[in-house]
Order: structure tokens, then sequence, then C-alpha cells
């Protein structure tokens, strides 16, 4: 098993030393979801095509989200973002559906951005749920997690079905 | 159905008025869960005993998260809380195990504190994750929703089980 | 004439006294603009019309920018937002096109809300000038100023023609 | 005509991947300006000369701008900026007077730094306007725009008297 | 003796609640200073006599510190400063000098603002090191300390000399 | 003696180039303390043994501060930090107690990490005070200073003792 990092010789929280890592380009995929009753998947449907578009502020939200990581996240390492992509997909299910929310993020750096493009994934669902809690605050922020990372050391990593 | 109160004339995206509503005391509880498997259960449960307390970064990083609501979802109001207080308690099922988070906001204002309180639950599971991802990073954060809420207009709300 | 209100006895900085000012409701607007050539104008329309909306993501920036203001203005008081929103329409001229932006920020509070439509604006234009600039940087950000004010000891404020 | 690149297939805002960039030293210069009236003017002059350094104040925000720019504009990359640079100077006109504001920015990275210059001249502007709005809010912010940058794929670019 | 108040029933950190305090207006004064040699005290009176005015940057970075207590300082509430006041003056002494920072800070809420005055003045005699280290790196910041609180429930506090 | 950096032409404050110097790994080590009474003492040494770890909050106050030292300290260049590392002893005076803190900072960078290293032994010594002042608010947080530095153009620095 390997050992907890952020932690040193006193078990007190560290930001873990990288000056030794190499810069590479790393990428790592994140998804989250949002569940919502029928009046929700029309409303922000229509949005999408008429005005009104709840995606086009969640999607700002998970991009900035993606920026600010090493401000929400404390043991995280700031880093220089090189691109940030956010789709959304719907699973249509009864009585209500799943807004499906994947975001790509991509760096040249000395670490992973595993945590950017989970902490821009939770963003962007948190901001799905804002603009449409007038409606109902029964909505669920669904499973988030890792679906795939590439570069650096530790290699990649692509959850298992 | 109530319509998104988040759009303006031009069905672009506005920080709602609140000034004629009341300010009164605020409350809302959410949920969220990290699902860790026996390795990390193991390494966060004694580090809190001995050192290297995962959950104590997480705490700080809610406390911080609830604070920082208005910078990281667009249109919520900038509010100043009276109180955040977040808890812990493990379900152990096999062969992973759940940390269950749970996040009690309060503020005495003219809108409600959901937000906060889920922003502040996705903080706290993505820290856990930040800090144990060396060992596995297959964790999966679970669902994140309002248990419940106190105060204004709209009422309370209590999620049926 | 007014003294100057934002230097102490030793003539530096300082961040203006309001605690014995009342809490009213105050209310301010501002007006920006942003000249652009014809492709830019044709590409930011339809765009809005059917997908890849300028204005959208212009919109969010200039929101949170009114809720950052005293991050970014060193003397501003911070301040509790009650309200914040954006309007735009175009002004069709030949060759170049302008898009005019109006902020409307309200709040209940002790101080007025002129920098934050002020710096609202600014962001908004700003950031339809970062949207458009890989078609065209010759893009001027036209004259910035307050329209009108009202509420607060100081009185209302209208800009004459 | 070039394309809009902030957008991805679905239409949505997106930060453009830069990791196939070259780090280049770039730079980019730009310009705002506020117009007073005389008694601005004469306030602001003697402050500079004795106490009071209104022009101060506005620098230091213009260089915190100049480095918050990802945070202001939702799809501008994170930059470490290697020099910020803002001058001032004075063209009396009657009955009002011009401060003109040059920003000069410069780095070593992927990306230009075209949004720092043009962000931190607003944000010295809107200073501006700040420390003097309580001897008058008729003031008005200059147009802002790019007078030249240097450096990267897209080539220099000066604007035309 | 008092209980610690920032930890809940699991010994975790919390952000204590504070919405049944009055508010009341509250005020706090805090001191801190930096030691510097010769050359440096030289330099830094005539800027501010001429040109380059170290104790202006100094000021600027003082009383935006006070607004961001409650992102530097985990446990602390965010608060709506009225006014921040920072002045300075020197000690000579042989052969060094001591330039004394004295920060006020004053609110109407509902809690103190101790950390407010604290957390300024230490950021103000960081950005004199900061301004000054080119020149020698080896100045000392001086104790940094409460010197009198007034409001609130815990009453005054005045440091006896 | 070397001149001030920090201003331009204009006896103006500017943020220095430093495009030209070269990436080098570079560290610094920066020292603060707080004095605290024996109740104090004693509950924060118990904290950390059972529950209630102050200190726990307070490396992650300073880990963050480290982050964020670019956004306190208005000249001081944004840099990607490669590594923090927090450290605390007890000096045991009668009828107080002195905590000592020590931070090392690391990066690969173009300039050098003494201001991260000191922002961030500064905000935990804050963190420290605010964590306990409901117990005693006459602590003081003690001199504050660089230890060493290495790497860069500008040479090692020693502090003699």
């Amino acid at each position: 098993m390997d050992s907890f990092t952020h932690f040193n010789e006193q078990g007190r929280a560290k930001m873990v030393d990288i000056s030794d890592k190499n810069e590479t380009v790393r990428t790592a995929v994140a998804v989250s979801s949002v569940v919502v009753n029928n009046d929700i998947y029309e409303a922000v449907r229509q949005g999408a095509m008429k005005k009104g578009d709840v995606l086009a502020v969640a999607q700002v939200a998970g991009v900035m989200a993606a920026k600010n990581t090493a401000q929400i996240i404390p043991m995280c390492h700031p880093l220089s973002l090189s691109g940030v992509d956010i789709a959304f997909d719907w699973t249509e299910e009864k009585p209500s559906h799943r807004l499906n929310i994947r975001v790509a993020v991509k760096t040249k750096g000395s670490t992973g951005v595993e945590m950017e493009a989970l902490t821009s994934a939770s963003a962007t669902a948190l901001t799905v749920y804002d603009m449409c809690k007038a409606v109902d605050k029964g909505m669920v922020i669904g499973e988030t997690y890792l679906l795939e990372k590439t570069g650096g050391k530790s290699g990649d990593f692509k959850r298992e079905g």
C-alpha cells in the first residue's frame, strides 16, 4: 500500500514537494450528474433552445472552479491549466432525468489534474442545482468520480466499467 | 410550476433582487460521502487517532468553501454566515467503506444557505479524495443533496426518506 | 468642493468609516460598450441565436465582478449585494457596431453601489473582448460611466444627457 | 475570418487548450483614461505632490488586477506574469482634464497578455473613480483598448493611429 | 478557564454560530513593526517625501488584507468592515530603525474585528519587507499583538503597558 | 546600496520584470512564534493528543497563505509553489510558553520564495491566535523573519545567529 503523501514527519498536512517531477502533458476526465424532476428537465432544455441557458452559466462556473482548484482544495498544487472542456448530455429516466456532466482538463506541468477535473465537475453540478432550486430543492447531485487520467509518473488510470 | 428566477427579461442570467426579503435565521443541512477501499479506511481512521488527520484538513476546506460559495456559484448571493459545522461518520461496507459527511450551515440573512451547505459538503468530499488519492484513485464521491432547510419565505424543506 | 474621503490625517489611503450611515436601499446603473467589426457582430448575434453565446459568458463575468468589487477596488467597502441585472443591446454603425452594456445593481446597505455597477460593466466588456479577440484585436471598449444612482445621504445622481 | 476559439463542439464555452503552444516572451500594452473636472484635477495633482496619493492606490489596484485577470475573465488562462508597469500622464483639456493610463505587461508563457493589460488598465481607471467620487460622480472612464502586443503565433499587433 | 470555541462535539474545527449575538459597533486596534537598517530607513523616508512610496503600497495591502481576513483565517467569520485606518511612525534606534504600524478597524456586526486588525497589521509589515528586500533581507517583523478592542459581549480589552 | 526595485521611472510601484531570470530551484525558510499563557498551552497540547487540534487548522491556513501570497502582497510575483512544509515546537517559558513556527517553501521558478515563507508563517501564527482568543486575547505573535534562502542570482542568505 502506498503511504499518504500529504503529511510531514510531525504527521501534519503539507503540500508535497514536486520540484523533481518532470513537466509533461497531463489530462484528466471526471464526471458528475444532477438528477432533476420533469419540470426542471423541460425548463432547462427549452432554455437552452430559446433563452435562459442554465447550462451556459454552469459551464462558466465549471471552468472557473477548475482554475480555482488550488484555492478550494488545501493541499492541491497551483497549476497553470492549458485547457478545460465541459460537455453535457441527458439520460431520460422516469419520473426524473439525469443531466450528465463530463469535464476534461489538460495541462503541461509537474503534477496531475485529477483534482481540477473533479472540482470542476462538482462546481458545474452545484451551479445547475443553484439555477433550478426555485423549482425543486429535491435534486440530487449524482456520484462524482475520475474516469481517466494520463501522464505523470504514477501512470495512466482508467476506471473499470 | 415555479419559474426560474435567475434570468432577466432578455433570458440572461442575473443575480435575483432580494432587498425586499426579511432577515431571518436560516439553516440548511447537506450531505455527501466518499466511498474508499479498505486501505484508505484503515489509514484515515488511524491517522485520526495518532497523526496525519485527513478529516481535519477536509473540515477546514469545508468551512472555507462555505464562506466562498458566492465565489464558486455565479448567481449565488454573498452572505455573512453565522455558523458552519461539519460532522463525519463511517458506514462499514464490504469491500469498501463509506465516509459520511454532514454539513450544517446557519445565518441571519435575506436568503437561504442551501448552496453554502451543498458547496461545503462537496469541498469536504473533494479534499478527502485529494488527501487519499496517492493510495487509490478509484474513490467515488457519493450522492450530494440537501437534507433539510429552515427559514425564509419558501418555507421549510425536509427530504423524504 | 468636497474633500477627498479616502485619506487619513497622514495623507494615507484608508477605508472610510461608514458605521454611522443608515442601511437604506441603494441602486446604481452604469454603462459601458464594445465597438466590434462586422465579422464579430455577425458571429456574436448568430451565437446568441444558435449556440456559442458570447454574451452569456460575459454576463456571468459581470455578475461575479459585481460581487468581487471590494477585492478589485482597494478602498471599496465589502457589500452584500441584493441584486445584479445586466442587459445588452446593439447600435448598428458602419463599418463597426457597438454592443451596449447596462448594469443595474441594488443593495440594502450603508454605502452606495456605484463601484459595483461600474466594475461589473467593465468586466462584462472585457469578457466580450476576450471571447472575440481571436477574430480581431482592434475592438475598443467604449466610455464607461455612471448613469444614475439612488439612495444614501449624498442623494440621487442622474447623468445629464 | 477566424473562428471563435472559446466554444466547444456543443457550442459551449471552454478554456482553449494551449498545451501545444510554445513558451515565448510576450508583451502587451493597453491604455485607458479618466476624464475629471478641474477640482479633481487639482486635488489629484496636489495629492501626488504633498500627501494623499490617488495614483499610488490606483497603481496598486492595477498591478493586482493584472495578476487576478484569470479570476475576473472566465475563459482566460492563468499566467505567471513576469512584469507589470503602469504609467500616468495628463492631457489638459477645458473645462475637464484627462488622466491617461498606460499599462505594459510582460510574461514568458504559452499565451498572450492582452487581457492582463486591458484588465489592469480598467481596474486602475475604476480605482481613480472610486478615490475621487466623493468630489464628483460625473467622471467618465475613456476608451480602453490594446495599443500593441508582441510574441506568440498570431504575431505582433500595433494599433493604427 | 474558558473553553475553546472553534471545535464541535467531534473535536473538529467549526465556525462558531454567532446568529444570537447582537449587532453592535466593534473596534479593534493592533500593532506590528518592521526593524530595518539605515539604508532602508533613509530610502523609505525619502521615497515618502519625493517619489517611490513604500508605505503607500503597504497601506493598500493592509486595507485589502483586513477585507480578506475571513479568506486567510479559516474559522474567522466574514464581516462587512465599516472602516480601516493604518498609521505609521518611526522609532529611531541605532544601528537599525523601527517602523511602527498601527491598524484601527471598525464594524457594526455580530462578532469582533480583532483578527481583521491583526491580519491587516501583518500584511502591512510583510509588504514593507517585500518592497525593501532587494536592499537587505535581514529585516525583522516585530511583535504583533492586539492593543485594544471595544464592543461585544466579551467586553473591552486593553493591553496593559 | 542596492536600489529599490519595485518602482518605475515615475516613482510608482511596479511588478518587476523577471522574464530574463532563470528557472532554478529556490527554497526559503521563515520563522514566527506565538507566546501563550499556560491555559492555552495545556489546551493546545491536549487537543493535539486527543481532539480539537488547533495546530492542524493553523497548518492548513499556513499552506493556503503560501499559495495566496501574490494576492496578499501587491508587488509579489505569482509562483507555482512546488512544496510547503510547516513544523511546530514549543519553548516552555514561565509563566508563558512560546509556540515556534517554521515554514519551508520550495519552488522551481524565476523568483525567490521568501515572501511565501514569511506570509505563510504569519498566517499560521494568526490562525493560532484566532483559535485560542476565546481563552486569552493577550497572546503575542513573536518576531517573524527569514532564516535562510537558497537559489537565484542574489545568492544564498543565512541569518546570523
